[in-house]
């Protein structure tokens, strides 16, 4: 049978390695939730989501009403969704460092966050994959990008003793090394640099000792919109042929169009362009050439297949955007990823800085940098439930029930502002 | 199971009325092609999509190695599809009479005739109706609306003694009564009337006479892009206000766009937006405000939804257009209509005007103008054998193997030329 008889979230932490970013620094910890869902015959649909305090409080008021709901009726999920958190006006979208904690992408996240559940047990009561569902794979596998960050060693100020295994990350020849080690370990066969970190030019000398060290691999740069389109456009020269796309540099449609115009190179954004709703303006204003897709926040696996119809529309590249996430997400990802032709770049995933695991089986291989898209019933992932209490322990001791990349940057750095553009 | 064994293509034909419009007159027959795909199970999945030659060709083409493939697996047949008919850059699109047959609807034509039947049988497998299989119902019935036409009482050149139970539809007051008659019969809340057939200021006349008669319902008159510009503008102050829509007045983008500066209704359109294809365009010149769909030529059901995405993101309104058609069609618009909250429009349907039908248990019936959805597995209509015997012998016996309203309309003006605009 397939009518909801219970919904669980459960938040977790675990442990972040301290990446540098625009806007600060990762926490200790990084919080998910993960989010079960029960039909009356027993059989549970997983899902992950953000694990903040607002997604929670959202989560938490739509799941009682779920109760009852065939998991095949998603516009009847939505409707509740909507009634039940999407009051208020969308805010404007300007610039977003964490799209998935905004107001305007409220409905979409939540309604995400159980879509995923509800097609992965439509998946298991049918005896279907998920990719199956959204149509069956254009591909077997799907490619995803190495996505390097600036990092210090340790988190200075955690109790926690862990240390991560990816060492300091402060110069272009900390980042060649960073490079190898993640491609020795995944395959991955493209690049990406966190960006914005950095004066632009010392980034830059980065990117041209990965494109040394890599000669044919695709790279890509993400400064979060910390530059602006005056210094963007003083580097642009130096990054043309360099990158397969340019990704945020300056901040909001306006100052990326600004850039646009006088670009030779793709620009993409997760930043400008987070919802349908940003659509008219940033296609107008010819904004951006690449839409990086997330199904957390636009609007679960489906919405990311009419994002790729709007984007095969427009002619727009489509790639993948990614917070620190578990492989539930990962493998939502992939298969939403494996059914859309043109979404043709390496997705980016946090998933390599993760260590920790809340699936049986713990971490997801990466064969040739690429994830092999199981055949199995739904997700084909299953929930262990010794990880979960473990993770859920995390997140009841760690004490952080938001993410805050600035203040914790506040504690290295006490005049630090997060303002942006910085550079 | 679910691997399709064989695909049957039947070809129709079934008494069309002397419809007029701004091409000239309906032919005295109406073609369909039926599709049957049947799996290894001995299931089978219908669906009905256009009877013209070069239709039949490309399904025909296409059929044969659909043998093998998974029903779920849709990006699969849509890749055969391409594969096989997908040639050739598509043509412009100028004003489109029958965008069913344009070059540029090929792909998304012949994918979606055999989407519908892949649903079908997605349906009947897991024991769900296809707009379940859609999301679910956000509306239990689907509203339709009285298509009027005007039209001669019969055929003057056909051996078939068929003639119609509508009459003869040439003033003002026949409009009316037409009206009421099919009101009567069907309880349509609301009423288009399609024009471009005389001079605008006698069809505003039927117009002003259908107000009178039917206060507080919505109407629509739809030219077929058969008005100039010029006299679009003119008669612009007589339809505003009356009009729920004015549907394709002029002819192309630049007409509509030149027409929709100077109009305070919406401007409706099914030919000059045919196609994803037609948007970039058209949104750029601000062409249009509603959108008829149909899923014939869209490129199937689940395309359909991509469009209400569209249309949703763009504040498009959504509406449904439709040709000649038999009750799995009408099937097949209803389960689609029913799960798109933003299609808000009483969808077009020409299917009062057929008397015959292929499906077991004969016309569909309509419940104060709409047809209620079914919880069936599948489409929940069934292919009635000897009907279909029937019709596919009309097909052979009539003659007819494209449809040309211009060359009906010479027999009784040999100086016609169907060219457009005409007035």
């Amino acid at each position: 049978m397939s009518i909801v008889t219970s919904v669980v979230v459960t938040p977790i932490a675990f442990r972040d390695p301290p990446l540098l970013n625009a806007s600060g620094i990762h926490e200790p910890w990084a919080l998910r939730s993960i989010i079960e869902v029960v039909t009356d015959d027993g059989t549970y649909g997983l899902s992950e989501s953000y694990g903040d305090e607002q997604t929670l409080s959202q989560l938490e008021k739509v799941a009682p009403k779920l109760v009852g709901l065939d998991v095949f009726h998603l516009n009847t999920l939505h409707r509740i969704v909507q009634e039940t958190v999407g009051g208020g006006q969308p805010a404007k979208t300007g610039m977003e460092l964490a799209p998935g904690t905004v107001q305007a992408t409220t409905v979409p996240r939540i309604f995400a966050a159980f879509e995923v559940a509800f097609l992965d047990l439509m998946g298991k009561l049918t005896g279907r994959s998920v990719c199956e569902l959204l149509g069956g794979k254009v591909r077997e596998t799907v490619p995803f990008s190495a996505y390097l960050f600036y990092k210090y060693a340790k988190h200075k100020f955690a109790d926690d003793p862990w240390v991560d295994k990816w060492g300091e990350v402060l110069t272009p020849d900390d980042v060649v090394r960073s490079a190898k080690q993640m491609i020795d370990e995944y395959g991955f066969q493209s690049i990406k640099l966190k960006g914005g970190v950095f004066e632009p030019e010392e980034e830059l000398e980065a990117i041209k000792a990965l494109r040394k060290a890599f000669p044919g691999y695709p790279l890509r740069i993400d400064p979060n919109g910390n530059w602006s389109v005056e210094t963007t456009k003083r580097l642009l020269p130096q990054m043309d042929g360099v990158l397969q796309y340019l990704e945020d540099p300056s901040p909001g449609k306006d100052a990326m169009a600004e850039v646009h115009d006088v670009s030779s190179m793709p620009l993409a954004t997760n930043m400008c362009v987070i919802g349908f709703f940003d659509f008219p303006e940033a296609i107008r204003k010819q904004s951006v050439d690449v839409i990086l897709s997330d199904h957390h926040y636009w609007g679960g696996l489906q919405a990311t297949r009419e994002l790729g119809q709007i984007c095969r529309t427009w002619d727009l590249g489509l790639s993948m955007h990614s917070n620190s996430h578990m492989g539930i997400s990962l493998m939502a990802m992939a298969h939403a990823a494996a059914t859309i032709d043109n979404l043709s770049y390496a997705c980016d995933t946090h998933y390599p800085w993760q260590e920790e695991e809340v699936i049986v089986g713990g971490k997801i291989a990466f064969e040739d940098g690429s994830v092999r898209v199981t055949d199995a019933p739904g997700l084909g992932v299953e929930l262990d439930r010794e990880a979960l209490k473990e993770l859920a322990e995390n997140y009841r001791k760690c004490g952080i029930r938001s993410r805050n990349d600035v203040e914790e940057m506040k504690k290295y750095d006490p005049t630090w502002t997060g303002k942006s553009p910085r550079f």
